[in-house]
């Protein structure tokens, strides 16, 4: 009984007016043929596909789930049918380049179309999604020859990709791994070992499916240093494209789960299966990490989805459900009771929502923006500072998306009150769908410990200095502007203060190591609320007589929703930091039990 | 592969050293003989029967869930033969008055029993917690005969009981109820009309179900004023005793649940069924809220519960899994990683949960000795005292500890990582059984709303100020204790600013009744936050020597941690309490979507 409709509107307005696309594009010499026009008609069409083919599809793909038989996967019924029609689209290479037959669009504007997918049917889209991981992998490290053989296939759609990382005992921790990789007379090698949580390792959709697999080649160092990637695919391939025989790689069980049920999480067991080594030996982490990070900013996107879905959803229950009069008297007397919207504590909910929907849009979609500059500015030190930009907000879209997903499936959940609970109404399953985002790709932890460590610490905070700089330059801007002062004021003090923090934990992370892991959580949530405040802002300044009346008070109520009632959260978090390790360190493992 | 232990140690240092339970029966001259051993002694059997007996059953009862056939449910695998065991070992009685055929035990010590149950199996234990709201109705409202029918039956566990409230358009608001009670010429009544979300509606444990239905009279008021409340068996029975033929009313359907699927929810459907007259004709509520107020304390004893099992769980994985090393150098260098309770998030996330159960349990246990004094106490004073304690806590029990349940269940899934989200290993269950905690018997918005309208503002504050009173004493006579300070210090300014934020709302509330339905749920948790505060410091205050070092430690790095890392959250719900009902109410419904 859930409902979705294609938010184009606020897409078009983050792209356009937000983050005006296309005056960046044509400023850095990127996709000229990106207009907006274009780029209105495939979000448009897309939306169309959302609506019509996958939505339909999510509560009965929840429902039914994946079947394992004699090693073979079955998706729920009307899943093949979409991925066909998916495929016939081109969707599957909108992104990619044309020279691997893709159609060379910005990653901005495939962003916005796989928030319509997971927000249609986030277990649907995690096939293609992992295809997308694997095709920046191989675009960025494989040989020409495994471009053309394997890459091309993904593109079309023909085939799709995996990512086969985690071991039943190592997760995050990839120094452990233990998949082995022999290498074979005729220069291929032989993988042997068990990898689980492998999404689409198995499933029905395409004959063959396309395994990038990590594993240790003889005398490898031990460690994360002695990790290459190889290419294993289903059916084995000649180098000359040729598809042969059963490759020795099989799914030995399918996980049940908690949500994405739909979504095939496989085990999946190679015994001397045939691959191909791509990239450099002992390299694999860094083409692993090129998967990794396009797979995190897609998690990110899955949390926003859901976001959007449970709020449209919540909202017209919130019309709809008549309970109770308004405290300050009947809204309806023509009703038996008031709508619930009537009431403070669901629209708090509500606008949660709302905010998080919005704003994690515009920071979203800004992330993938300066993944395209990254990738098509002309000017290199233009594309460093994209790459910096874009490293530095990945783990915030990851790690603030996912969280903040699940906390606002709670609220659309609960606008519903006992319904909520009940499968047929489909909130329950945003629930459950959303709580993998905060898991896999890197947990929150590893997000907060990859923004801090990494991206502040190791790389002396490059990213934070480029995005503090666009905060500073905005709030200038603004100064004279008093219809933003209630933003920039706030947003400003905000700016001063991360960087106030930020080098309070950095000093302290000298002293005492375990500063850091403390720290790293309530840093990677107070970096985000702080961003968004800023999307906020820039969505407020970005208001124009265009864009009608209405949208411009829904616009302005949300922006101060967000600045009065989220944006706070940060002195809890800042307090949190400020506390530092001890309250965390000082109990010893033993009597956390006693 | 979930685990639990009955958490005597803790138990028993609430009852006996927090609260002193059995000095204040001893001076309130109520429950004479439940003296420390007896006590002990139940509880220890209690733990005995909950985790061999209903922990096993925990899982398997989720994945088989209940099943409607021909009318009649049936449950899981192993439900009747545990509940047979219950009624035999007495605990359906323990706290029902021996002039009923129970046990006359504390509710204190009942509630510690409760949270075992829910502990080890939330599902299985929702049946014997409907008997227990629906004898605490028949016991203060019913007629000597019907006591004697229908109440014994109960306490004895060879009937169940249930509340049949909601109805399909009516569930916060039963204002709108529009169930019928017509007379029929012997006295009875022919009650018609469907109930929907009807916990323990049928099942297999017992031959007879009891159902207490609210129901209007023919021309009865309009609204809650016109509410009666009525005995509808599910098999006839005679004022005499005799069981009779099979009543009108049948389960049409039993709900599909994102959790507590081995709990059956039914749709109920009326058709003048024959049902008896409790308490006045038109004061329904009143029974209905005596009901209501025992299932809402005991929900507050679901969320405990859930969160201790999720603890232990966590604890024993976080010892377990290695994973990575210490930012401060390897921990275990004889294993190949450190076991992930090193890192300080992993730290944090298990201190949340620990910090939680173990002061909520003290909570909750204070609520209920409070309701034990307000039943027991000889002096009519005390009695009116305990009534205005217990009251104001409800809602605070209530919704606090479901919605930190809610939070701790996911903190208890974060830990195990991927394995978390696989229902095998049964975490995910634990999150999706505490989801209907915040929703059912009223949802936190409800909750927030009996607390900061009935409880502060027609009731003047009177729970409120014994509390405040109470913290006040205990801050003085901690005085001159160095060991305190710590604690204290904070305590007794939180507590000032408790009385200034409720006095701001009351004030703000008069020029605009918006402003209390915008505070409510934040001031829900601030009060609940200031209260964990509270007893976080008296269990601090009762620790001695007898208690052992480790323990001493354990309650102390605890205790800090929730005044450093979980307090502080009080500045957040302030700040949303004083930003007002404007951000929330601003923006038209009509705006939500544009």
């Amino acid at each position: 009984m859930s409902q979705y409709q294609a938010p184009l509107h606020d897409l078009r307005f983050v792209i356009h007016d937000v983050l005006a696309a296309e005056a960046e594009f044509a400023r850095h010499g990127a996709f000229a043929d990106a207009s907006r026009d274009l780029i209105d008609a495939v979000l448009e069409e897309a939306g169309r596909f959302c609506v019509q083919v996958l939505a339909p599809l999510n509560r009965s793909g929840d429902e039914e789930g994946c079947r394992l038989e004699e090693g073979a996967v079955s998706t729920p019924q009307g899943f093949r049918e979409a991925y066909r029609q998916f495929c016939e689209g081109g969707w599957t290479g909108l992104t990619a380049e044309p020279e691997h037959g893709g159609q060379g669009m910005p990653e901005v504007l495939g962003a916005a179309v796989k928030e319509m997918i997971d927000s249609a049917n986030l277990s649907w889209g995690m096939y293609p999604l992992l295809s997308h991981g694997a095709s920046e992998a191989l675009k960025h490290v494989a040989e020409d020859w495994q471009r053309e053989v394997f890459l091309k296939p993904i593109v079309s759609g023909e085939w799709t990709g995996t990512m086969c990382l985690t071991e039943p005992h190592c997760g995050s921790d990839l120094a452990l791994l233990k998949t082995r990789a022999e290498p074979n007379p005729d220069g291929t090698f032989a993988i042997t070992g068990t990898k689980i949580f492998i999404s689409a390792g198995e499933h029905d959709l395409t004959p063959n499916i396309v395994h990038l697999v990590l594993a240790r080649l003889p005398d490898a160092p031990a460690g994360t240093k002695g990790i290459s990637l190889f290419i294993v695919p289903k059916f084995k391939v000649a180098r000359d494209g040729a598809v042969g025989a059963r490759n020795a790689v099989a799914c030995g069980s399918i996980e049940h789960k908690m949500g994405i049920k739909a979504s095939s999480t496989c085990v999946m067991n190679f015994d001397a299966a045939e691959g191909y080594l791509i990239g450099q030996p002992n390299k694999g982490l860094n083409a692993m990490f090129i998967m990794m990070n396009t797979a995190r900013l897609a998690v990110g996107l899955q949390g926003l989805g859901l976001i959007e879905r449970a709020y449209q959803n919540a909202l017209a229950y919130s019309r709809d459900r008549l309970q109770m009069r308004s405290l300050s008297g009947a809204k309806r007397p023509d009703k038996p009771a008031d709508p619930i919207i009537v009431h403070p504590d669901v629209r708090r909910m509500l606008l949660t929502q709302k905010a998080i929907a919005e704003g994690g849009r515009a920071l979203a979609l800004y992330a993938y923006l300066h993944e395209d500059l990254k990738q098509k500015a002309t000017d290199p030190t233009a594309r460093q500072r994209a790459d910096e930009v874009v490293s530095f907000l990945t783990p915030i879209v990851k790690g603030l998306l996912t969280e903040l997903a699940v906390e606002c499936t709670y609220h659309g959940l609960q606008c519903f009150g006992g319904h909520g609970y009940i499968r047929e109404w489909g909130m329950e399953q945003f629930a459950r769908d959303a709580r993998i985002t905060t898991i896999y790709e890197g947990t929150t932890q590893i997000q907060a410990i990859d923004l801090l460590g990494r991206k502040i610490m190791q790389q002396q905070g490059a990213g934070l200095r480029h995005f503090l700089g666009e905060i500073g330059v905005f709030c200038q801007a603004q100064a004279g502007n008093p219809a933003l002062a209630e933003f920039t004021g706030p947003l400003a003090r905000h700016a001063k203060d991360w960087q106030a923090l930020t080098m309070e934990i950095v000093q302290r992370a000298g002293g005492n190591a375990e500063e850091l892991g403390a720290a790293a959580v309530d840093y990677l949530f107070y970096s985000g609320y702080v961003a968004l405040a800023y999307f906020w802002a820039r969505e407020v300044a970005a208001l124009g007589p265009s864009h009608g009346a209405g949208f411009r008070e829904s616009k302005l109520a949300t922006a101060r929703f967000y600045f009065q009632r989220i944006l706070p959260r940060t002195g809890l978090h800042a307090a949190a930091i400020r506390s530092g390790a001890d309250n965390l360190m000082a109990l010893p493992d033993a009597l956390f039990a006693v």
